[in-house]
């Protein structure tokens, strides 16, 4: 079936092969590809376009020494299956399977973790540095995206690059999009970068042209070099790298694979930093994908035949979210949606067709997000910034700095709150709970259910000050009825009685729900509240807990180091009287990726976990403050 | 004394005034700021660098409807000046009196709060955009220095402004330098770019040249009109910003007020993003500042007449940290030190010229810096990255993404951990013990002493996986005697007996043993305990402490949330028996700028305060274990 690819042993068995083969053995990874995603989900797209980058790096360069950086990471399929780990792709993002990210637990030749955007540069010269001061000798390659470009960290990286010539190659790897589609001027001048033959006509003009300029004068001599470097810049417009210190090969076609190898042997030759740009098309050869790459970019199992997914009727949280969101501008029209290259995810798309003047993809790029909001704000409008919690991580100074200081009223609508699943622990939004309660002025809300989120919304737009909305990837499993009018800092009693209190936050509702009803078959009762608000807690209701003696699970998505559990404890060590608090939710270290079931399971935070707890209080007897 | 400056009533009285008066205003406004900052002490030179460049701002805008943001912001003084502020300048930066850094609190004029680098474009793009949806007429313009345009986020909002066009004027005060000596690409362009009679002398040249060449050909035609502009990349270097889609008018000289004023009147007609490249002169017309602008960067109080200050003498946590940093750096080849603009602050003047091979500025980029900090650590350096906690915040998804996911054994050595004092609420850095214990992996220790910080960093240097050594600004109070040997996750039980503990960090040992000095007076003697690993805590210690029924005050200069007692109480809750439990720590609001006594004071932080803490315990009577 693979006949090239079965039989590929050696990481660098690529350096003997004929042209043909190579032709096929790409022909084969696709199909590979193709065929194990549509049966695990993974990132498809993006590989589709690496296969001949990757295959060529192999080629030219030996990762027995040589240090590659993959930006991002989802794209690294190719090289996992060229390093030995085509077995793994049959248990694909699946606990305890293959990571979807390069792991350096994984293989050897994993030798930097990635995830989020943006990093490799950074990573990919420190190794670069590390090298020259310890006086080795090895490569050193990062591979970004046209889209990674766009993140603030990476722009650092190139400024730092550019300042000392250390020896490094940084493949840009320009396929016209991120996630979402490519925003802003850099990539707009990336776009006139790319291959267009009028840049091939241009320059045999140009050349000609000047062949034929007379001798100006003597004066002017010295100048022709400069004079020529002007020109340069027209015909090679590389020179926006150029001229911060990078030496720009390209733009190369990153499916011709002799061009490939041909501009990867050049940059290896070359002692300093080189920018080689390839222009890849992401879902190349699968022309399903070709047609739809953000279909495909990060996608569940679908039919190869016809690229068809089953299409999954329940209601998301992003998608109530875009729904209300659209409910609301039309009636008010100072509501603006934010988002970092997240538009699809959170739900914006019909958003932002709907009203593309209030709808402002700013790329991968969280920290001018946040500050761009604060300025929205500050002038009137009603700014909402809709994110994964992962990715507003890299925003943690802003928030602070230039939305809470000033009390602007931002509203953060933070998706993939929580354990996310497959991506695994660079994705895992579990830190959201303890950063978020930190700040002051910053409200916390948590909808228990995806009806939840729309009156959640218009809450917020009510407040001062800025509020995170935190709610989980998917949607309901158990249904409940919303809570349509929220007070600041009330939470909701929503069943049960007795000496014990679970409260839980967001998605954590439902499987406390299901804990009481397991207990309840063996005669024990217990008091679900809602923690709909995370900050400000609600004091009255834990001084009434406390007051009855009343003890406390709390039940979180989130790490327990600071989360919502230590902020209750927290208030609930004020106090005079004491009882007994359990807080559950993640120890300290990081989740692997696997169905949150899974993980909610082995962490005890399942139905049965809660259960656990509660048996655990009710075998100790009755509280401290009924002694 | 100051004849025009004292009759400068509104904002907008300099559009009246004759060219040799604002000659004169210039002088005068340069005078009372060197007057005022050498007795309070405040930022000098970028101030005496923009005195020209705001005055010209007010000539052409109205601040009654414009709106303008200024970068980091303490270049805001001559802002605030003609503001109606001249009056604060006797209270700078003293608790209670006026910022140093813009205030919405404190004027009108003060449209959006800076302090930390390279917010502006974000920020002032988000307004502009909020005009244009209100269909609203104002200008608004950011200010930002070269060195902040080596943050990422600046990077991310120029990209952003490019792509949507919106009308925005960006100005760029290029002094070449920010708090340190500026680098990167960036700033070597910006470098060719700057005053130059080269580019007049060049320009006329080519110009000559251009009108030489003889016709050639009819199909080159078309191409003249492009081949012209790949000159103009040459003659007119601001290409760089063109090609990602500002309008770029430069460079000027910024202390020319023609100029300016010429300049400014040009772009506030522009419809859309323009960049202004002004060229100023820190420290500019006072001699001490101009040789040694980075001496009158952040300043004490000085002698006008010759610049001097008192030098104080006593060691401070920033020099002892610099002064082991050499030492080790003698003997472990493997050692490099990184920082982000942060070189004389963070004690590394001396190591960056004995080891400039490993000796990494890398700009104002705390993202960058931790990555490639991750990347030095995982090919076998051992770097140390000396950043600000307040600035530190800025990398807090890079710290956990980068660092701890991986393991990686990068040190952070966080200086002007706590209260900061004068700089105010942008920049106390209150927040690195609750952000820091949440990360997995990552080990958080707090000298008590300056002679304790080497220590540290030897046992730093031991450790696999990251380490933080957070230690505050200034020096020592009390004389203590140092740990010399650190085990992991141990803590120091300094002195004393009785049935409550003092546990304490860093600098707040000093105030606990101050407190027990006064309590013993009054007959009650307590143990003071160093918390010298806040994370991990040492659970052995606690639970003798709980076994033996001994009540505990927690002090730490951070925020209560989440921080060290928080970690403390979380543990003690997972236990079988109670105590109690007092957190001392800032509650959950921002901290005004004064001196860290008053404000330890305020905030019960100081001896009196921990003392009065420690006698409501004893009010309370006996704890709960002993019930």
């Amino acid at each position: 079936m693979y006949n090239l690819l079965d039989k590929y042993k050696d990481i660098n068995d690529i350096k003997n092969m004929g042209f043909k083969e190579k032709i096929q053995l790409a022909e084969e990874i696709r199909r590979f590809l193709i065929d194990k995603v549509s049966k695990t989900g993974g990132h498809l797209s993006s590989n589709l376009g690496v296969v001949e980058l990757t295959m060529c790096l192999f080629d030219v360069f030996d990762f027995n020494k040589d240090k590659i950086v993959w930006d991002v990471g989802h794209q690294s399929y190719v090289y996992k299956i060229l390093t030995g780990r085509k077995g793994g792709f049959d248990t694909l993002r699946q606990f305890g399977g293959m990571s979807g990210f390069p792991k350096t637990s994984e293989s050897k030749y994993d030798f930097f973790q990635t995830g989020h955007s943006s990093t490799s540069v950074s990573a990919a010269l420190g190794m670069a540095r590390s090298r020259d001061i310890q006086n080795k000798n090895y490569n050193v390659i990062a591979v970004i995206g046209d889209g990674a470009l766009t993140g603030g960290m990476a722009l650092e990286a190139l400024n730092d690059v550019g300042y000392r010539k250390t020896r490094l190659i940084i493949v840009l790897n320009d396929n016209q999009m991120s996630i979402a589609h490519n925003v802003g001027g850099v990539s707009r001048y990336l776009n006139k970068l790319r291959l267009d033959p009028k840049y091939n006509k241009l320059k045999q003009d140009v050349e000609n042209a000047l062949k034929k300029i007379p001798n100006i004068g003597p004066g002017m001599a010295k100048y022709l070099e400069k004079f020529k470097n002007g020109i340069k810049q027209m015909i090679v417009p590389g020179m926006f790298f150029e001229d911060i210190g990078l030496k720009y090969l390209g733009p190369i076609d990153g499916h011709n694979i002799k061009d490939l190898v041909e501009v990867f042997t050049m940059a290896r030759k070359i002692n300093g930093p080189v920018v080689i740009h390839v222009v890849t098309k992401k879902g190349k050869g699968y022309k399903f994908a070709e047609k739809n790459p953000g279909k495909f970019h990060g996608i569940g199992p679908f039919d190869c035949s016809n690229g068809e997914i089953a299409v999954s009727s329940t209601e998301t949280y992003s998608k109530a979210f875009g729904n209300k969101l659209m409910e609301i501008a039309k009636k008010n029209c100072k509501l603006v949606a934010v988002t970092a290259a997240m538009r699809d995810g959170t739900g914006l798309k019909s958003f932002s067709n709907k009203f593309p003047d209030r709808f402002f993809d700013v790329g991968i790029a969280e920290q001018h997000a946040v500050t761009l909001c604060a300025g929205m704000a500050r002038t009137g409008l009603k700014p909402v910034f809709a994110v994964y919690s992962t990715f507003l991580q890299r925003a943690y100074d802003q928030i602070i700095h230039d939305v809470c200081i000033q009390k602007l009223s931002v509203i953060f609508a933070v998706d993939r709150a929580g354990i996310v699943g497959a991506d695994g622990e660079t994705h895992q939004g579990i830190f959201d709970l303890s950063y978020l309660t930190q700040m002051p002025n910053m409200k916390v809300m948590c909808p228990k259910c995806t009806d939840e989120i729309g009156y959640m919304l218009d809450f917020a737009l009510e407040q001062e000050g800025p509020v995170a909305i935190r709610y989980p990837r998917g949607g309901d499993n158990v249904c409940l009825k919303p809570i349509k009018e929220f007070k600041l800092g009330k939470w909701e009693r929503i069943e049960g009685h007795g000496k014990i209190a679970l409260i839980a936050e967001g998605k954590m509702i439902q499987y406390a729900i299901l804990a009481r009803r397991k207990l309840i078959k063996i005669g024990i009762d217990v008091i679900v509240i809602n923690a709909c608000f995370v900050k400000p807690i609600d004091e009255e209701m834990i001084n009434t807990l406390v007051e009855n003696n009343i003890d406390i699970v709390t039940i979180e998505d989130n790490i327990v180091r600071g989360g919502m559990g230590s902020y209750i404890l927290e208030y609930i060590n004020s106090l005079q009287n004491h009882i007994k608090v359990i807080n559950l939710g993640f120890k300290d270290e990081f989740i692997p990726h696997g169905k949150p079931e899974i993980l909610y399971k082995i962490y005890g935070l399942d139905a049965e976990g809660i259960k656990t707890s509660v048996l655990k209080i009710v075998s100790e007897g009755v509280n401290y403050g009924a002694k």
